[in-house]
C-alpha cells in the first residue's frame, strides 16, 4: 500500500483563514439578516484601476487575433515585465538586480510556499512570532518544523523569534544559528516596519553565519516613511544572502488577478550550487508562466498613470489605517502599525484571548478580524484588523467598536 | 553554512523544452534569414474563440466595478466553475464527480508537477518510457529517483514502462509494484490512446496492489474514437485509486492563459489519510486560487457556443495531424498517434538518434520538432511532431520534409 506524506498530518487544524471562514458561514446561516464587515483576511476591496483594465482589455483583444495571439509565456516571464520590474523596482532605488534575476510568478503565497523546496530537508528556519502562516506551514508539510506542541503553540525544529512591544515588534537576531530566515517587513500581521540600519544588521548576520533571507516585501508600497527600505537589496552584501519576493496584490490590488515576482540574485550561491538556477529550474519544471494578458496589467502598473493609480489606492487604504488606528486608539485601545502598512494591530481589551476576542467582536459588532494567535504564539492577545475595506466600513466598523 | 536541496542537482542538464528553445535560438542567430516552422514544443497557435474573448472582457468589466470586484478567489476554484466541470465532463459522461472533489488550478503541468508532495519522500513511481517530462523531473527534486545513469537514461529507483511499437505504445502493467503511476492518454508524446477495458485492467491492478494512478488527460478533447474512455472515472472503482488531471490548454487553446484542474475523489483514502483534504490543504498553503477573470473565459468553454467553438478548435489541430500523419507516411515514414492525439510520431529514418534527426531537420529543412529520447530511454529512435501549427505551417513543413 503507497503511503502518504505524514508531515502534512502533523499540521494541526486548518489554514488560519480558512477557520475564519468557517466561523463566519456558521454566524451568518445562525443570522443571516445581519450584516458583517470583514476586516479579517487582507483581501483589498477597491476595484482594478482605469490603467489596468484597459492594458487588460488591450491584451484580451490581442489574444483574439491570430497574429498577436500568444501561447505558453516564457517560464521566467516576459522581457517587457521583467525590464521593467528591474528599472522602476530596484535601478530607481539604487539596486542592482537583473531583469533576468526577477521570477515572474502568480504570487507571493506561492513563492514564499514554495522556495524553501531549494533547502535541504534538515535546514532550519527562522520566523518571526507573530508570522504570516504560509512560512511555517509549508516547511512542516516538507518536514522541517519537527513536531508540535499543542501547548505552547510551537513546533520543535523552527527557531521562533518573538516580536513583542518591547522590541517594537522587531525580532532580534536569532540565538541560534538557522539556515533560512524568514523576514516580511512592513509586517504582516503587526504593521511593523524595520529601518535601515536594523535590517542591515540582519544581512550582516546572514553573511555571517551562512543564512539565507527570505525577505517577503508584499507590503512595500505602504511605506511612508524615510528610512524604511523598500528593498532588502538597499542593503550592502543583500545580492549574497537574500531572495525577496514581492507581489502585485496590495499594491495594485490584484489579489483576484494573481501576479508577483521573486529575486533571487545571481551571486546567491552555495558552494558551485547557484539558487538562481535551480529556482529557474523548479519555475521551468514545475510552473508554466503567468498568464500573458495578467503581465501586460501588471506592466501597466508602472506607467506614470498606473503609478498615480497605485499611489490612489495606497492612499484609500491608509486613510482607513489612520481612521481605524486614531479611533482606536480614542477609545484607548492600545494599537500599532498602520504608519507603514495597511495593518492595524491591536491588544485585546479585557485580557480576552485572541480567539476570545474574535467571538466576542463577531458575535457583538458583526466585524470579523483575525486573532494575533493565529500568526503564532506570540500573539496571543493581539488581533488584526485590515484597512482593505471601504472607507464606508471602516469608518461604520470603528462606530461598532464604540458601542461595545 | 546553509546546504541546498541536492536532489536539484542531480538533474542532468535542462529541461527537454529549454534545450530545444536554446538550440533554436543558436541557429537563429547563426541564419536570420531563414523561416523555422516551430512544431516542436505542444503550443498552440490558433486565437482565443469569440465566447472565451467575449467572457475575459465581461470578467474584466467586472473587476473595474467596486459592487462586482471580486479579491481573492476560493483557494479550490470558484464554484461556478466547479459545477460546470462537474456536470459537463463527468456526470454526462456518467461518471460520478462532485464538484467539491474538483479543484481549479493555473494548469496541468503544475499540477502533476506538485501532486507528488502529498506521497511519502520514498514512495516508488512507474512512468511510461517515453513519457512528459514533469513526472520524472518533479520526483528527482523530490529525491524519490535514485540515481541516474547518463549511459542508459534511467534513474535507479523509477519503474520504468517501455511504450514500444510491440505494445502499440500501451504500457503493460509493471513487475515490481510501484506506489504511485503516472499514466496519460491519448498519450504525450506518442498519440497513442488507450481503450476503456486496457485502461480498467489499470484501475484494478492500482486498487488491488494499493497504488495511486494519477491519470493525465490534457487530451482528451482529441479522442475520436468510441472505445476510447475520456476519463479513468470511466472506469469502476477509478474513485478508490485515481487522481485525474485535465487542462483547458489544449482544447480551448488556454497555454498562455493558464487553466486546469485536478480530480481527488473522497474515495481516495490511505488509512485515515484523505488525500483529498491532503490537496485542499496544498491548495490553501501554496496556492492562491486561479484568477476570476479566467476562471470566467473557463466557465464559457462549456456553453454551447463555447462547445462548438472547442470543437472547432480541435478540428483545426485535428486536420493538421491528419495532413503531417499522411503526408508523412506517403513519404515512406513509419508513422504513430494523430488518431485521438494531436501528436504524430515517427520513426527517424535511416538509424539517426533522435537529436541527430533534430539537427538534421532543423538544419536542412528548417523545421522544428521535439527529439524522442527528450522524452525517455524508449523515446530513443523516434520525434514528435505537433500539429498545433496553423494549416499552412503544416503544410509548407510537409513540404520542406519531402524536399530532404
Amino acid at each position: 500500500m503507497y503511503r502518504v506524506n505524514e508531515n502534512y498530518l502533523k499540521l494541526p487544524g486548518s489554514y488560519l483563514f480558512s477557520t475564519i471562514a468557517k466561523k463566519v458561514a456558521a454566524f451568518t446561516a445562525a443570522n443571516p439578516d445581519e450584516s458583517i464587515i470583514r476586516l479579517g483576511i487582507g483581501d483589498v476591496t477597491q476595484p482594478l484601476t482605469d490603467p489596468v483594465i484597459k492594458a487588460l482589455h488591450s491584451a484580451v483583444d490581442e489574444m483574439a487575433c491570430a497574429s498577436t495571439f500568444r501561447g505558453y509565456a516564457p517560464d521566467l516571464g516576459y522581457s517587457f515585465l521583467r525590464e521593467t520590474i528591474a528599472q522602476h523596482d530596484y535601478a530607481e532605488r539604487g539596486c542592482r538586480i537583473d531583469p533576468d534575476e526577477i521570477f515572474v510568478s502568480d504570487g507571493a503565497k506561492c513563492d514564499s510556499g514554495n522556495i524553501q523546496e531549494l533547502f535541504a530537508d534538515d535546514s532550519r528556519i527562522a520566523v518571526c512570532d507573530p508570522v504570516y502562516p504560509v512560512y511555517v506551514d509549508s516547511n512542516v508539510m516538507a518536514g522541517r518544523a519537527g513536531t508540535y506542541d499543542p501547548e505552547t503553540g510551537y513546533w520543535s525544529r523552527i527557531i521562533y523569534m518573538p516580536c513583542t512591544e518591547e522590541n517594537g515588534f522587531v525580532a532580534e537576531l536569532p540565538k541560534e544559528r538557522p539556515d533560512l530566515i524568514y523576514l516580511c517587513f512592513p509586517n504582516n500581521p503587526t504593521g511593523a516596519a524595520i529601518k535601515k540600519d536594523q535590517l542591515q544588521k540582519w544581512v550582516d548576520y546572514a553573511c555571517e553565519n551562512g543564512c539565507v533571507i527570505i525577505y517577503d516585501a508584499a507590503y512595500e508600497a505602504y511605506i511612508s516613511e524615510e528610512d524604511v527600505p523598500h528593498s532588502v537589496y538597499e542593503c550592502d552584501h543583500a545580492r549574497e544572502c537574500a531572495i525577496e519576493i514581492r507581489s502585485f496584490s496590495k499594491n495594485a490590488g490584484f489579489t483576484g488577478v494573481r501576479l508577483g515576482y521573486t529575486v533571487v540574485p545571481r551571486d546567491l550561491k552555495c558552494g558551485e550550487a547557484s539558487l538562481h538556477d535551480m529556482w529557474a529550474r523548479r519555475h521551468g519544471t514545475k510552473y508554466n508562466g503567468a498568464p500573458y494578458i495578467i503581465q501586460k496589467a501588471g506592466e501597466a502598473c508602472y506607467t506614470p498613470e498606473g503609478q498615480a493609480s497605485i499611489r490612489g489606492l495606497v492612499s484609500y487604504y491608509m486613510e482607513n489605517a489612520s481612521v481605524i488606528y486614531n479611533g482606536l486608539k480614542d477609545m484607548g485601545y492600545t494599537v500599532y502599525g498602520a504608519v507603514n502598512s495597511p495593518y492595524v494591530w491591536l491588544k485585546t481589551p479585557g485580557g480576552m484571548s485572541s480567539w476570545e476576542f474574535f467571538d466576542y467582536l463577531l458575535a457583538n459588532a458583526h466585524v470579523v478580524g483575525t486573532p494575533g494567535s493565529g500568526f503564532g504564539p506570540s500573539g496571543e492577545g493581539y488581533f488584526r484588523l485590515t484597512a482593505f475595506g471601504s472607507h464606508e466600513n471602516s469608518k461604520a466598523a470603528l462606530e461598532r467598536f464604540a458601542k461595545l
